[in-house]
């Protein structure tokens, strides 16, 4: 039994006093339970952006992110180009044009949009051409279709304009072999956009890590199977799997763990071939706690145990350069940890930024009470005005589904009054 | 040429002043320009949600929305379950139990989570469980193993307990025949885990949008073809989709809309089986605007014209259900279309919720003019104190891809000053 006392804990920070009944049969305590923020720093020191790359097709490159520099091998636009319905012109045949006192110019052609045709001007001509067509050699300005007047072949132009006006040059938007995007940025539609200007289908993008998910327990069955005596279907696969997926990674469904050491090592070893290794239960202070002996075995576990509820269980460990982590089995425990320390984990492996948490402020509806010593995160309803409790038990995956965010409620309190100022930190 | 006099129109909302010179050729001008708040209502207004099904197995269903309501068929947990390690004891054989004076109980036998044993335990009995096991017929509590002490089939009770403790009872989370979730709630991580808990692995979600975009213009030619002379690589479907597929919809890349009635007619008789139909370009003031006769003919424009900048040629129409959006050819024109109009529409096909907005508060880095009369969104980059413009030319891609989000300059202003506070938008 771990005691904690929460006044002395405070002054000498960071030391956890555990007093043992002399009853207790001989069990694991944790004995490094560590604060939050250093449990999640731990976890970030310890992981790895992925550096496996793969190709996508434009299509199915945005929210990606570039694992190259992107150089371009075209200008855009590739040639000057009509910025408006007009005439092609040599700027110096309009000066001194006027709307009393038109210039007169002659047409010698016309160029579409995408058309490819070699014209030419000479002083005195023009060329009709459409918004977006090449601008003909000789020519070095636009004359827009409302400022002129067409008779025929005659042009009579009533507004001088001066070299390049509405013309985009070659090159206006990017150069060539200008570096049009940088290894590791995040292709929003508009990136996307610029590969596409420069003739990019397909790009080289850094793999999503992978994420294998292994609930330990003999009493899990999968949603769609027959529900036997004793048995529970299995949640914790389902909400991380959707974690994984809406933040940069690729889940994996591996088949349960038995509670068997044997089984439990198999398992892990043939699962290190995945980026990221998730355990859900398994994770207790009671004599079964085989996981973290397996874990111990073939890595580091660089924290087992952690001053939040819920969540107290929580471990986490490298083998190799796999990160393990080992969650309680209670599904709201499981998807809350998942939250704090998957979330940021995954992120920085798929170069991602961090997530952005909406906050907002409320009043408590009513009086809740917490655990000295451990930071809890409690999910809550809002309306316009108020949070109001929606936790049941730590086992009720309905404590999160009916919810819209949480507080925190620090280690050092153990009481929210009733209309005391909250803030919610809303679910993604 | 169409003149705003910003004093009038602000005056005489809604009529707008239009004054054409009287040498401009006979061309279509934008009638009915509509503030963009209209517009966008208009949009809204005429759109409608998808009401198709289809079913998702459960590890794909995060992000969807549920076409059903959700009853559920099992209790959750489905037995009574320890809550603790320890042993199931009739609560009343505790009373009385301390420190000093432990009641002694028989144990009758052990039941490990997921295992189906049919034991019974009568006065003075008791059964070793873990956490999760099933507790026996008979038991009606819990006590904890750091409570006792085990002396071969002999235990020692230190703590009484009150009938009920430590355990979850059956449908504690979620009770037979509850309504678990309801049509239209959004599939968040923990309402998957709701439908995990109950068994269900498929799920009947609303179907996605499906958008057919069909860029127009002879120009324009696919990214990783060759670029021939007086041609240029496309941008608008790639953005396009990109924004589709982020919304909650489903993007079909068609074939490229050529400059002729006939090729437009049949092309949009086609994307007709679609949700929405988006074209891009071909919709100027000059002559060859032929989308929007070709969509008269079939269908029925709300507006034509918007009062912002870019985008002022935007147009919408409904053509039977299809909600058909003719968006300008300039990238960033097309694509701020897409974030202002598409997106909520999306949305709201899709029974989404908008998008949230982040909007953080910058000092302008320098003085920057705007159009009066119609409401400008002004690309900027941002860092911790000012926004810096990223606009470059209307046609600029790169306007866009190296932006961080954009302010709204509004229609009654021209100008921005340097050091003036600005609203910036960021791109989600």
């Amino acid at each position: 039994m771990i005691l904690y006392l929460p006044g002395l804990r405070d002054h000498f920070s960071g030391i956890n006093l555990i007093c043992i009944d002399e009853h207790v049969p001989l069990m694991r305590p944790f004995r490094d339970l560590i604060p939050f923020e250093k449990a999640r720093q731990i976890v970030l020191d310890n992981i790895r952006p992925v550096m496996r790359m793969e190709s996508v097709p434009l299509t199915r490159a945005a929210g990606r992110v570039l694992a190259e520099d992107i150089r371009s091998e075209v200008a855009v636009p590739p040639f000057s180009r009509a910025a408006e319905d007009g005439y092609a012109v040599r700027a110096e045949d309009t000066y001194g044009a006027g709307q009393y006192a038109p210039k007169e110019l002659k047409i010698v052609g016309r160029i579409n949009t995408g058309e490819g045709k070699e014209l030419f001007i000479s002083e005195g001509e023009a060329v009709e051409v459409a918004t977006g067509a090449l601008i003909p050699e000789g020519a070095d300005a636009v004359v827009r279709v409302e400022d002129t007047e067409r008779d025929g072949e005659v042009l009579r132009v009533y507004r001088p304009v001066h070299p390049g006006f509405d013309i985009a040059p070659a090159g206006e938007d990017i150069k060539k072999g200008e570096v049009v995007l940088k290894e590791g940025a995040l292709l929003t539609p508009a990136r996307v956009g610029a590969l596409a200007a420069i003739g990019v289908a397909e790009v080289k993008v850094y793999s999503r890590p992978r994420v294998a998910i292994l609930p330990s327990g003999d009493e899990l069955v999968r949603p769609g199977s027959k529900l036997e005596r004793g048995k529970i279907y299995d949640v914790n696969s389902y909400t991380l799997a959707s974690v994984v997926e809406q933040n940069g990674g690729e889940a994996v469904l591996l088949d349960y763990v038995r509670d068997e050491y044997e089984d439990i090592e198999s398992k892990l070893l043939k699962a290190l071939e995945y980026d990221v290794v998730v355990f859900s239960g398994g994770s207790s202070v009671g004599e079964r706690d085989l996981l973290v002996d397996v874990v111990s075995k073939h890595g580091e576990i660089k924290f087992h145990g952690v001053q939040i509820k819920p969540g107290k269980p929580t471990w986490f460990a490298l083998i190799g350069d796999v990160a393990v982590f080992g969650m309680p089995g209670f599904p709201t425990s499981c998807l809350n940890d998942a939250y704090q320390f998957l979330v940021p984990a995954l992120r920085r492996m798929a170069h991602l930024p961090m997530p952005v948490e909406r906050v907002v402020q409320r009043k408590m509806a009513r009086r809740i009470t917490s655990t000295l010593g451990r930071m809890q995160f409690f999910t809550v309803r809002i309306d316009d005005e108020y949070a109001y409790p929606a936790y049941k038990t730590s086992g009720a995956i309905t404590s999160l589904a009916n919810s819209d965010g949480y507080i925190v409620i620090p280690a050092t309190s153990d009481l929210v009054e009733k209309d005391e100022v909250v803030e919610v930190h809303l679910w993604g």
